[in-house]
């Protein structure tokens, strides 16, 4: 097992893992930028070294100066969190080359699979069902003939992106050029790759994700699946944990395809592979070759803790428990509270005047935040995640409401009232929502 | 179901009783004293009403002003906590009397097994192992001459007794006359009822209790045990679950003996059988017909929700799940944040200046704190539960440590750095420690 771990990343995540390694009885060490000297997760590492300046870019994306550092302070790996580099081959590749262990599946794999295009191929040739869809797009042309063979809506991807960005969807030829300009823009911005491509949008549908748990010896768990259809602008407020109103069998063939996928590609660690769903058909959109933001809900259904297990298979430990031991009765759900105001749902900024945490049975706040942060501009809106889970779908909404009603944050303007709104909304309630949910709940 | 419930009780344990029933859809009425009139659990309630002064007496052990309130306001059962008048008969008797459900086993039951006398007799015809002991004490004489019968240290213990009060150690015969007068004041003036009786004091033995759940069709349910050795003037300090070094005969034969003596009374609703433990031998000791401060650490291990499942039975709804549905492969622990000085544990007050909660997976804070809240010096010094939960034992002290690392309160005095004391003490961490555990840590 590794004896110190350097966290690639900020916020949320860099807690959640360093408060996995605590447990786990492994040296932490934090990397922040100027913009973050007094954020929770440098305080919390057992060391802590700022990298430089607020932007990403100078900073949390400067991989010569993490690695440098992990070597300087005898980290033999390296967290990458989600988002920053987490799904960067050529960090991946570099931490190799460097003998540091990264986190994830490997370079080889992540490379592959960050390749939506590829992921596609492989998709395809492990009869995994995908949409209709498009090779990188070398010209806006490209995109006009494309898309007339695809018929629209379509929705152009980058190839790299990820979060919510690099990803837009065209319902005309009128829309297509002036998106695909703007998605490339996007992409290289975000992910330092341009490259993007094109699918068939499909509407009404849900986004249900599975979460696959992989060693080395090729064992692959999968410890279940998430329901994340609830999105504003391809970026998810909602998840839960299972998917509402999915069919057993069809439920059954998605952990196959994705425990199929995982193993064709030789997959280690933790990973999800994203579906859309419609009706009692899946469709694979692609695989994330890292932890998810809202991995929360399926831990708290499952029983186990997923940023453990990664850190543990990464580390060459076996699996020592098996499909049938997963617990999969309960039901989680998370809201993601960010920091936006009500109107645009543009992000805010402010200092944290009131904080007040809801507590209880199966209530989790993941969050960097505490009393007097001061939150900047610089990073993503998302301040915490309310996770709640109970013995029933309905049990869970009525504690996310309870805990909802609990929760106080005075000092920055966030969504806590949008997710009260969902809690209430009956579609939401009787489960059969689908991405279009946002549009009516809001 | 009740659709409404009161909850003649404050702080942390009010707050439990009232995110259970929101989670359930029960609507929830408040009591409060003139002390507690910015309380949490006053806000979180639907409906909260003032009952009178700050002294116990005035407000949350005045039977009639609550029966009264329950019934003006409509609500078919009233949740006694722990402590105030939890085990208190008469006012389930009139509680009773009134048509309200008291959640508990019921008057007659509490009866019986609060007068500690009876419950010894009634669980020594149930062949459930006692230490010797006296009947009640008539005169401080009858004292002299029993505790020569039983041979010293003795111990004194109120009949009503509870929370570490109306209790204590007599190692000879020069103590015992003060101590007998102390005892009886005490209480007489915490429960009302000055009847004491005593018994062999055991050294270097461990507290083990085991919780149960029962309903009215006669299911007892055993959800674990816990140890709560960690005592300083017989108040616990820390409990975790299950009990470290305890041999699975011992263990089966305790579960027998618990389920035995609640199958006996025909015990309804959640109730601890609280075993002094030496070797592989153990001895009864008292049952509390009521919730537990500790439930929490059980509840991490076995998934169930105990108010929730108290509340259900007390409704008369019957267990679904059986026996071997219960989890116990993982360990919780729980350290009591109590307001006090670290210097003499005398309880301190003041006002919570920056309180800051840590988070994460298994890791739960039930309190009624939050920021700029002040803690007056009318009730007990307990401000919260810091409850963890891991695969391990050893994993679980880690995330302890880890926890109240995080954990910030500034603003009153606390007992933080005697749990970290603790959590690093060979003595805890090897799990082999007895109740004499304090007198060595601290």
């Amino acid at each position: 097992m590794f004896s110190k771990i350097l966290i690639a990343n900020r916020g949320e995540v860099a807690v959640r893992v360093i408060r996995a390694c605590k447990e786990m009885g492994i040296e932490t060490v934090a990397v922040y930028s100027d913009a973050d000297k007094d954020a929770l997760h440098v305080e919390m590492a057992d060391e802590s070294y700022c990298i430089g300046g607020p932007l990403v870019n100078d900073s949390y994306l400067n991989i010569n100066v993490i690695i440098t550092l992990a070597q300087a302070v005898g980290a033999e790996a390296i967290h990458p969190g989600y988002g920053m580099l987490s799904e960067n081959p050529e960090f991946a590749r570099k931490c190799e080359e460097n003998d540091i262990a990264l986190i994830g599946p490997g370079s080889e794999v992540m490379e592959k699979m960050g390749q939506k295009e590829i992921a596609r191929q492989i998709a395809v040739s492990t009869g995994v069902p995908v949409t209709p869809g498009s090779d990188i797009l070398q010209s806006n042309k490209e995109a006009i003939r494309w898309a007339k063979e695809i018929g629209y809506p379509v929705i152009l991807k980058a190839r790299a992106g990820g979060g919510g960005k690099g990803i837009r969807v065209v319902r005309e030829e009128s829309e297509l050029i002036p998106a695909f300009e703007q998605v490339k823009k996007e992409a290289k911005s975000s992910f330092a790759d341009d490259a993007i491509f094109m699918e068939k949008y499909l509407e009404n549908v849900k986004h249900v994700e599975v979460q696959i748990l992989a060693d080395q010896s090729g064992k692959v768990i999968v410890l279940g699946d998430r329901d994340c259809s609830v999105q504003r602008k391809n970026q998810k407020l909602i998840e839960e944990c299972p998917a509402p109103v999915l069919a057993d069998s069809t439920r059954k063939k998605m952990y196959k395809a994705a425990s199929d996928l995982a193993k064709k590609v030789g997959y280690v660690t933790v990973g999800t592979v994203e579906f859309l769903v419609k009706g009692d058909s899946f469709y694979f959109m692609e695989m994330n070759t890292r932890l998810q933001v809202e991995h929360s809900v399926t831990e708290m259904v499952c029983g186990i803790d997923i940023v453990e297990w990664q850190i543990r298979t990464a580390a060459g430990i076996n699996i020592p428990f098996n499909q049938e031991d997963i617990a999969h009765s309960k039901h989680a759900i998370e809201c993601r509270i960010c920091a936006e105001n009500s109107v645009d749902f543009k992000p805010s900024t402010g200092k944290v005047e009131l904080l007040h945490i809801p507590g209880g049975v199966d209530v989790r706040f993941d969050s960097a935040l505490y009393q007097s942060y001061e939150v900047t501009p610089f990073y993503d809106s998302m301040l915490g995640k309310l996770i709640v889970c109970a013995d029933t779908r309905d049990g869970a909404i009525r504690k996310m409401k309870s805990a909802l009603s609990e929760f106080v944050l005075v000092g920055i303007d966030n969504n806590r009232e949008m997710h009260m709104k969902f809690m209430d909304n009956v579609k939401f309630v009787v489960g059969n929502y689908d991405t279009g949910i946002c549009q009516k709940v809001l």
